[in-house]
């Protein structure tokens, strides 16, 4: 077995490729490097610097690795930037998409997992949110996985690839602090930048139907994330038919973004500092919590970090790529 | 206004360009001509042979003609074949309508109407089908048509280009027998073709859980069709702000699949006839008749014609195209 990861000089990626690698699997890595960071690709293994928009590249890579599974991450992931560019985040993530599946179905390539994301639910009015939970996407964004998961099945489908369709709950942590979200597009590091800031973090509404009146969110550890993939590809690659998994990837504990500030306030020992709340934001769900239990019952995945690990690996991360912040 | 239809060798935007032409508008037809027909198109008319998915092209026709107004129906259509070749459908229906809107946002083109349809409702559990009806398609064919909505909602949003989508239920008729559906995937020409062979025309299943068990679809005159085309770009021309319509086009009645057998038999002096019934297709839902007010409401028009009219004129059409059929 030979993995194509692609995205693999990102964040999630990079955590992918090692999990991978850990669990003694052959990787190549595709990444364009608009986002994606050289260095988060370990020396051993062979990047190929290109888009999945080129067939071309596709195919070279498919074939002079033998590739057999392919991990697709590559993708634009701002949901405001998807509202302000939604051609763009259509080409990169659906034309990009489809042209990596017209490749892999020309190719014989037998496996596919697909990053997809809870933004696929849009404003979801349940406790817990299951698999089988209606998918109303509320912004591009949310709509181009939708439409990678239609296509993913659809292909699959047709050309006898196996298909997971992992969604991702809200990811945070790091494995190693060289691996860490350097973007400061969620939570974990944007309250981390305005306290290094001497800011106060900001909340973006306390107005909703929760316990303390901040959204409700679940959070998963970047390296449980990626032992999913790794659990995915495995049973896609036992014998039988073929097969067809969408899998929420959350802990199915819901952490409201106030706790969520606490905690981070405590552990980066910035305790007593007083949030700013902000009004809402558009387009903000009160709750989004998986119903984690479909996950563990196909691939027998458990979350082992908490979201405590979370935040001190993540912690580690931000002072690591942030040394000024060590001083403080 | 400079109107540029694409699809318009095909059956219903040759009767979109005949309907704008009546209106007094001036048009060009970007068709491929793999399913279009030449001939559809009158010699006063511009027709570009060329795809939606060559940029190019579009980008020189916009130029050229000084299109402000697409109307694009130039789509893969059938459901079955989408199913078996669902990236092929994702290329023509999805990257083709990405590249229109791309060349649209550069060139500046305000107003866009689109064929989607009432596939993009999937299974509706509803007597009547609103727009707000959950849309839940269950095939690629009505993927790629929701896709399509989305990405011109989101694209006319970003860029300023105003967007009526509209959601077709059961197309049948013509205007004039030299426009008449060639094809036979819809019931109206699967039940010419059947009675010109000598052979009892079918019908999918009469267990569903209607009047008389047979499946019940709200049947369109494909000219009236064409005038909500007209009414919809007039709309959007419109002073004000930047629109964004979805709108469904129906008559708001169900006929039975029996019923339109029979009244078939009866306008084709076949009376008498005992169709066959065989089982169920996957993926017909029981009923789907459109909830036909929005339109009326917003575009003041209202379907003229009925079921017979739809099939007397359809039958002319194809005794036009089955010259042989006029002797049976």
């Amino acid at each position: 077995m030979s993995y194509l990861i692609t995205g693999g000089a990102g964040y999630i990626g990079a955590h992918v490729v090692r999990a991978l690698r850990q669990a003694g699997e052959t990787v190549v890595v595709l990444d364009d490097l608009t986002t994606g960071v050289r260095a988060r690709v370990p020396e051993e293994v062979p990047l190929v610097v290109g888009s999945t928009l080129d067939r071309a590249v596709l195919d070279a890579t498919i074939a002079e690795h033998g590739v057999t599974d392919v991990v697709h991450l590559a993708a634009k992931k701002q949901v405001g930037e998807s509202v302000e560019m939604p051609l763009h985040y259509y080409r990169e993530n659906v034309h990009g998409l489809q042209t990596l599946l017209e490749a892999m179905a020309a190719g014989g390539v037998p496996r596919f997992v697909f990053s997809s994301s809870a933004a696929v639910y849009g404003m979801p009015d349940v406790d817990l949110v299951t698999e089988d939970t209606p998918c109303v996407p509320i912004n591009p964004y949310g709509e181009t996985k939708l439409v990678g998961e239609w296509m993913a099945r659809a292909a699959g489908k047709a050309h006898g690839i196996s298909t997971a369709c992992l969604r991702y709950f809200n990811v945070a942590g790091t494995a190693t602090p060289e691996l860490a979200d350097t973007g400061v597009f969620n939570i974990v590091p944007m309250v981390f930048e305005r306290l290094t800031q001497g800011a106060a973090p900001r909340i973006f509404g306390d107005d909703y139907d929760t316990p303390d009146g901040t959204c409700i969110r679940d959070y998963i550890h970047v390296a449980d994330l990626a032992d999913a993939h790794v659990a995915a590809a495995r049973k896609l690659a036992e014998p039988g038919p073929v097969r067809d998994l969408t899998l929420n990837i959350g802990r199915g504990e819901g952490v409201s973004v106030r706790e969520m500030v606490d905690l981070i306030a405590e552990i980066t020992d910035h305790r007593g500092v007083v949030p700013e709340v902000t009004p809402r934001r558009a387009g903000d769900p009160a709750r989004v919590v998986a119903a984690a239990d479909r996950i563990s019952k196909e691939l027998g995945w458990e979350a082992r970090h908490d979201v405590r690990d979370m935040i001190t690996s993540a912690w580690a991360g931000w002072q690591h790529h942030h040394p000024e912040s060590r001083q403080g």
